[in-house]
């Protein structure tokens, strides 16, 4: 069945002869790949959509399918472990969709040699991170590859949740004027990830973000909020969903830096290591575009919900098609905020 | 979050402090780490089914939920590669549920440096399989680990299918007296991996047997067969799965080894290995379990599908509560056929 090698292989496009680190990071290198590769050969209407999930009709009902892959380094970090992320991931992708999470699939890469009591204290933080989800987990796979060529334990959850509403939510329905808003301060996953494994010493105060997402969707959409689209931002932080969402629904959007929140401890150590943390991952933060004359309502809802607290209105869709978004810094220039081309912080989820 | 260690941890019932390869080799170790870990951590009724993918009703219908993921090595072998791998052995999970299967997602973890044109071989081949097997991959995620923190790629598949029938299909059906049919000739798929990765020249005359089996799982529903259970025959081949059914279903089965297929280059390359064909990998065979009187005209709808033309009847499920199942081999003698304890071919899927 090996296919010969395809005429119309797209390769020629990426400029790269092998995968490199940065085709898994989140940004524009990633973006070509699953542009290049994956959607061409795979094309369909439900990957074209280019969501967090897949939504589509089934008995009657809209069901939102998502899988993810989690590779991060180390497996423990303070907020969290792959356990909690293998869940919190794969529920906020379904939220994302504006689907209410109910069951996930679990499966472990184990490397040989990997200690008993890590598997177990792994297991242990997804079972108490899918009863704090409300998701079952029903399904699951185990395999195990030689000492050398894995990293301890790889686990893929993918999920099914169920739409209960009739918005469709999504970057086609994006709208000029919409409001942008972010559901709290930035940063955190991806400097408490690579400051234990650096060994900076910054553990002592910042601890991942890594939450599960759906009450805040569940309370947006039970009271009525007309979402138009939600991103939860992971690989590529902030600036990478932005992107995203810019060029799927083919509209630029507006952000005011100054109404960003971080914390003074990301801060400083973004300063340190160099990174803008408007680029560092989250493992529990979103951004939701809805009506302007909602904006305010949705707003008290998120912050009303102690995971978002520090929710804030950073912008607005704006009124061309030009797929961009444009950043008014906090000394006032506007400059505009683009995906990263390389890598930032390799395996952070 | 992270957890700590519980007081409850099962461990010491494994004795063993670190994993080895034969915990994802599917026979006893892998049950043992699947009872004492998995199991116990996420208990559900779903889960406690063990069956080859989780059933549960949804908007007035049945649907079935599998993950799998794929590990072998090498990627590329004669009769299919690790992409006809990862959609057929995921769209046949689905099938052993008595469901349809509709959707796949894909998730790919790639070790830095794989070459793209690897890459793109491996998804043209996933979108083969897929049309061949009338299923769509409609979401997807893509991460890079570092180089020798993987091996090439691995590819996790879940499914979504739908129940179109009444039958309750599990291992919990299975009653005293059902005739246990054989899709086919076993051993094909792990004597043809295994050759390729250890260069011995079997190559030129065996090919993996790899293919969707839903196609034969829709003709018996569609001709009004009572399914009372299926397996796919993959890790561990025929012996676990004949092992598996037993153990859940609490009840003997008898084999009788001259009724089971095996080709005379399989037969003979075991025998050049010390292997026994029963107990090696397939990934386009499966058991069917179904009442005695539906037997000749269920074997004789297999047949009739060129991917079931070797079907044959092997055995039948005996009228005890003993979980075993005894083999009438070619000499008259019978024997206890047992899970493996160890490891016959790692990572053949």
């Amino acid at each position: 069945m090996n296919p010969d090698f395809s005429p119309t292989c797209p390769l020629p496009l990426t400029n790269y002869p092998n995968v490199v680190m940065a085709h898994g990071g989140g940004g524009r290198l990633m973006q070509q790949l699953i542009e290049t590769i994956f959607v061409p050969a795979f094309h369909n209407d439900l990957l074209s959509q280019r969501h967090d999930g897949a939504v589509f009709p089934l008995a009657g009902k809209r069901l939102a399918f998502t899988t993810d892959s989690y590779v991060v380094r180390p497996l423990f970090f303070p907020g969290g472990d792959i356990g909690t992320l293998a869940i919190n991931g794969t529920v906020n992708d379904l939220a994302m969709c504006g689907a209410r999470p109910l069951y996930l699939s679990s499966g472990f890469i184990i490397e040989e040699g990997l200690p008993m009591e890590t598997l177990w204290r792994v297991v242990l933080s997804m079972k108490q991170a899918a009863d704090l989800a409300g998701v079952q987990l029903v399904t699951g796979d185990t395999k195990v590859v030689d000492k050398g060529k894995g990293d301890g334990v790889f686990i893929n959850t993918s999920g099914i949740g169920v739409l209960e509403h009739e918005l469709v939510i999504s970057p086609a329905g994006v709208r000029p004027g919409d409001a942008v808003l972010l559901s709290g301060d930035i940063g955190r996953h991806g400097i408490t990830v690579m400051s234990v494994r650096e060994g900076l010493g910054f553990e002592t105060t910042i601890e991942s973000d890594c939450a599960p997402l759906w009450s805040l969707i569940e309370a947006l959409l039970g009271q009525g909020i007309a979402i138009h689209c939600l991103r939860d931002l992971t690989r590529g932080g902030l600036a990478s969903g932005l992107n995203e969402i810019a060029q799927a629904a083919r509209l630029g959007i507006e952000i005011d830096e100054t109404a960003v929140p971080v914390r003074e401890e990301v801060r400083g150590a973004c300063e340190i290591l160099g990174f803008d943390p408007i680029y560092v991952a989250n493992e529990g933060r979103f951004i939701a575009f809805v009506p302007e004359d909602q904006a305010d309502r949705a707003l008290a809802i998120l912050r009303a919900n102690p995971l978002g607290a520090d929710a804030s209105r950073i912008g607005s869709v704006a009124a061309t098609s030009h797929p961009i978004v444009t950043l008014k810094s906090r000394i006032g220039a506007t400059r505009i905020l683009d995906l990263l081309s390389g890598e930032q912080l390799p395996r952070i989820c």
